[in-house]
């Protein structure tokens, strides 16, 4: 199989097994714990599982990854790098809804604020990733941003985006498996330990989640999928002055 | 900063949250879980953080960063291959003990397995990695392993042990998580969102979790520190038969 074919299989696969992961969570909240709202109910919690896992995992994951497609490398790169902040911008304001409905929920059935694991881990991804594009953002696309700073930051913003993918993938794991013991274990009269069919679809959003995590990392690691900088200007820009 | 003092002010930091890893979750266990046995009770159940923090997680990160360390690069490859697949068995076993003890509380508690989030997906983390320790033995150790599967091996077991790596913070994190929300909210009498002194050490070592975490994977990420192959042989019984 040519390298790039290998590719698209993988970046289709990418590609399906995130919008499953969107289905699947939104499928999860609207079937088994009652739909959506924005009113302070339960049902405005049920925006925070979508919007994380829609957000901060799935368009994350494909913003991660578009510098890999190898018909990006025969055009200008600095279009693509818009892209590539538009995704991670979209992906950070529909996480920080997520954060609002939950939050929002919160303070009207008087449920305390980041006591779990889940939250303190979840909280401190969001904040990593509004940093990463603040710099994202100063270090890439403004013009006036200095060639040895945007030297210094790209190992560090490759780095950290990985971690952020990391992060992402336990916050909602742990997030899922929370929200199925409260729920499952609390009004509905059903318990987790027998394994109900919500359960069990629940279950098969984490592996998805999980997979989808895998593929975008496996994408990013592999060297030969990496964008042949050498052959381009990486900062199309530089010449121009900040005004 | 020289690039090896860089990397060993990282390493030695890598060192110490790993071993704090090691002590907040003993500590826990010992403090406010009541200690050990190894006789069916509550006190088997404290096995498993213990061992699949120090294994899957603790272990197995020291391992996958042997052949960064700079001073292990003057010396012949093989007895470092030996210590990282030892290191590795280490973690393997540590992990599978683990796995057994939580087992074993279950069946004589008659709790049934393998139903939460959290155990579907440590599950594909030790499996993932036993399969990755034999097909690593296979590979890389034994002499008679040909050079087109040594090199197509190659490639797949990094990106599979940083795969594994992720997996093992998702179940660590949502293994914490999950035990906090039963251990207060259950017989204690406390519950989790008063965030007792219980809770928030808890809390902070999974924060140390994803520090060893993110520690580690930053320390595999970056180029300068990785293994300089190209000026060593990296198949040093690859002349020797197998017998």
């Amino acid at each position: 199989m040519m390298p790039s074919v290998c590719f698209y299989v993988t970046y289709g696969l990418c590609l399906c097994v995130g919008l499953l992961c969107v289905l699947f969570v939104s499928c999860w909240c609207s079937q088994w714990r009652g739909g959506f709202a924005w009113d302070g109910s339960n049902l405005q919690f049920n925006w925070h599982p979508v919007l994380m896992v829609s957000g901060l995992l799935v368009v994350y994951g494909i913003a991660a990854v578009i510098y890999r497609v190898p018909f990006t490398w025969e055009q200008r790169k600095y279009p693509w790098k818009l892209v590539h902040a538009g995704l991670m911008l979209l992906a950070l304001l529909l996480s920080i809804l997520g954060l609002w409905a939950v939050f929002d929920f919160h303070r009207a059935a008087e449920i305390p604020d980041m006591y779990s694991l889940h939250s303190w881990v979840g909280i401190c991804t969001v904040v990593m990733f509004a940093f990463q594009w603040v710099l994202g953002l100063a270090g890439f696309l403004l013009p006036c941003s200095p060639p040895w700073f945007r030297a210094m930051l790209k190992p560090v913003h490759v780095c950290v985006g990985g971690a952020i993918l990391i992060l992402s993938v336990t916050s909602c794991i742990s997030g899922i498996n929370e929200e199925l013991f409260f729920s499952l274990n609390g009004a509905t009269g059903e318990v987790y330990d027998s394994l109900p069919l919500e359960a069990k679809f629940a279950n098969v959003l984490g592996i998805l989640i999980v997979a989808f995590g895998l593929i975008v990392f496996a994408i990013l690691s592999r060297r030969p999928w990496q964008h042949p900088e050498a052959n381009e200007s990486a900062y199309p820009l530089l010449s121009q002055d900040c005004t």
